[in-house]
């Protein structure tokens, strides 16, 4: 056996993990009714950030309903261990040094504390895609308010199942009203302004 | 709003993430008795891997047994599902591009099966840390199966619940017989000769 480095235990911890990748890790949590907007945005943003050589991860329903979360359903309980899964993968995601983008409606107030809770503080970031009931029922891309409507699914967020509106949000982005391209901007303009996203960042112009 | 990038959607996927990190995304599994030697081992790769630009993540029962299945024990239906969330994180991980090592006991084959099944079949490596149960023993850091000798652990792996040893697993470590150093170059050869390394590494020294 040859040797040609000296290794010396020194596990490689969030601090190393971030620091090989020349960023903040973070969690950015997005939260709105269905069809308002999250996952659009959320999708925009982190093509911008790999663009500009961030590392990122985006978790949303797509990625967790059917594997992580499978065995889960709809009811208050069920909603509630699917955003604690899914905040303790956001944390280990961000343990990897990833800057972890998260789409879920998350409509339970004491649910998004669990998550803000379990990291460190200037490691989360809760961002509201605010747009009226009536603007997300005119979008409704899946026919999901439609069969809501008709009693199709039951507990759905806004019809027969509350959304919880953020007190504090860090960001809050009027989806009702601005194209995507102006909540994507006004996420790194916060994530400039906060010290995440080094200097010399570009807005953007987006085409969707 | 200025426009200096012109922005269409194609959502960041596995493949963007990985060539980012110039690599193939991989879930390298760690299965053996406690004791063995599998955090060690897997620690000791991950630090050589990161060491030489590769980008990580370590999964073992440190970060998310308090964490994402801090509501699970160690029934074999408990067990079980602590195997099926950390294979779909691993997977997870996987997607976010990274090469990702998850030590855990996962004494049942078929459970160990249920994970490289989720994963494409060039992105999971099994690796056996095979150390006699004796062996284990005189080690046992933490005191576990002197605890479980006089009974004050139940349901311990080796003691009074089965390990399935792995019938075809793509690396098999001599864990008893070897040390840390030897098994990492083990582990480093076979990456390599497997493709998933680059040409030009470095057989390493370890001194833990």
């Amino acid at each position: 056996m040859s040797s040609n480095i000296v290794w010396h235990s020194h596990p490689v911890d969030q601090g190393a993990r971030a620091e090989q990748k020349r960023q903040r890790p973070l969690v950015i949590w997005f939260t709105g009714l269905s069809a308002s907007g999250k996952s659009t945005i959320a999708g925009a943003l982190e093509q911008i950030l790999t663009g500009q050589g961030y590392h990122t991860y985006l978790l949303d329903g797509d990625n967790v309903r059917h594997g992580l979360c499978r065995d889960l359903g709809f009811s208050d309980k069920d909603r509630q261990e699917n955003i604690r899964r899914v905040g303790e993968v956001a944390r280990l995601m961000a343990d990897a040094g990833l800057i972890t983008l998260a789409a879920f409606i998350s409509p339970f107030r004491a649910d998004r504390r669990l998550v803000r809770e379990i990291m460190p503080e200037e490691q989360f970031v809760e961002v509201f895609v605010d747009a009226d009931l009536s603007v997300c029922r005119g979008r409704d891309p899946k026919g999901l308010y439609a069969k809501a409507d008709r009693g199709e699914i039951k507990q759905f967020t806004g019809i027969d199942s509350p959304y919880e509106v953020p007190q504090k949000p860090e960001v809050h982005i009027r989806a009702g009203e601005v194209p995507v391209a102006e909540a994507v901007n006004q996420l790194l303009d916060y994530l400039h302004r906060s010290g995440v996203l080094q200097a010399g960042y570009q807005p953007v112009a987006l085409e969707a």
